[in-house]
């Protein structure tokens, strides 16, 4: 059987570094003043964002924190599971905060996420419809079908709609979600299909695993 | 093979009677006074409810306003993941809002969970951890090993914990949606699983749209 449902080439995270998005745009963190001088060494102004967010000044971002510091291009906040995603890769030491240094990294994804949002809102609406969401993963090198492209628009989208209308728009964190959920996916699917035929056997105690593990 | 990974004899949606929840217990509706009479036939008290929750009095709910709606017991807001699960099990008529007779149905729903959560939930936390989890589904039929139950418990905690602490506890609304998640991965998994010897063949697409359309 040929095989070909689906590719990938790296894809998010670590998105590729498309330029050009305005700072903030799309979404990423709302900034304050009035704040503690940063350590030797630091970048004041990522010191400054880190201090923002760290409310209570405990030196340590806990996941309350970040949710509250998280704005999508809309104001709208970010979803907890996005919180909780980003908190999964950047919280190296396993602490269940974000110190700072994990910040740095914290921080560079999300601009670079930024920059992949504004490159496929083509339409510069904020959000990401069917068509930009196409773009964007096809460019990922996954080859979805108009089935599983329509289902993973209408899971992602901000909104509801009536049976017959396009799905709404994605906004910046949930879309975020959408790719990494469909790279961890097809990365999963691959390591499972050693004769890349595009059918696995898979037991129902990994099946859950996989699932669940998912964002 | 012996099988006996997974069991379920019907569990959520659809949670049995457990009764003696307090009105409000876990999670619901907020409610205001200053609305519209009743159509006849109406239930006053549900009219009352259905009419604050239809913000705008347009006859008919929408996402955002079910989203403004709904809150578990500590206040917080439900996830527009939960939100739009509701509206895809109550949208009936797919018009993409919920109509009086369709906001029954919800309502029921809801009161239902409301129990449910108020069952497990024993030691009156207001969320359910580790050992309440496992309670209510091994009730519900459904017998998952101890790495799966953590992951579920990690995936739809309301917070992040360090390393080595156990996970944070689920609150309403969330626990709602990791029942029915559970129910229908494993509805989907014993569908394909036709010799029910707990290993499924799965093509890449069927795997993506059975993951794809879990809320």
């Amino acid at each position: 059987m040929s095989y070909g449902g689906y590719g990938g080439y790296g894809g998010p995270p670590g998105p590729p570094p498309y330029g050009g998005a305005p700072s903030g745009y799309g979404g990423g963190f709302t900034t304050h003043v009035g704040l503690p001088p940063p350590p030797p060494g630091a970048d004041p102004q990522l010191w400054s964002y880190f201090t923002t967010v760290d409310h209570d000044r405990s030196g340590a971002i806990t996941a309350v924190e970040l949710e509250r510091a998280l704005v999508n291009g809309d104001w709208t906040p970010f979803d907890l599971d996005t919180v909780k995603l980003l908190m999964t890769i950047f919280d190296v030491d396993r602490s269940g905060t974000i110190g700072f240094n994990e910040f740095v990294g914290l921080w560079k994804y999300i601009k670079d996420w930024q920059n992949v949002f504004a490159h496929f809102d083509r339409d510069r609406s904020g959000s990401i419809d069917g068509h930009e969401l196409r773009n964007a993963l096809t460019q990922f090198g996954y080859n979805l079908s108009p089935p599983i492209l329509n289902l993973l628009q209408k899971k992602y989208a901000s909104e509801t709609r009536a049976l017959g209308h396009a799905a709404a728009g994605i906004n910046f964190d949930r879309f975020v979600r959408a790719c990494v959920v469909v790279k961890q996916l097809t990365d999963s699917f691959r390591k499972l299909d050693a004769d890349q035929d595009g059918w696995i056997q898979i037991s129902y105690d990994q099946f859950m695993n996989t699932v669940l593990s998912l964002p």
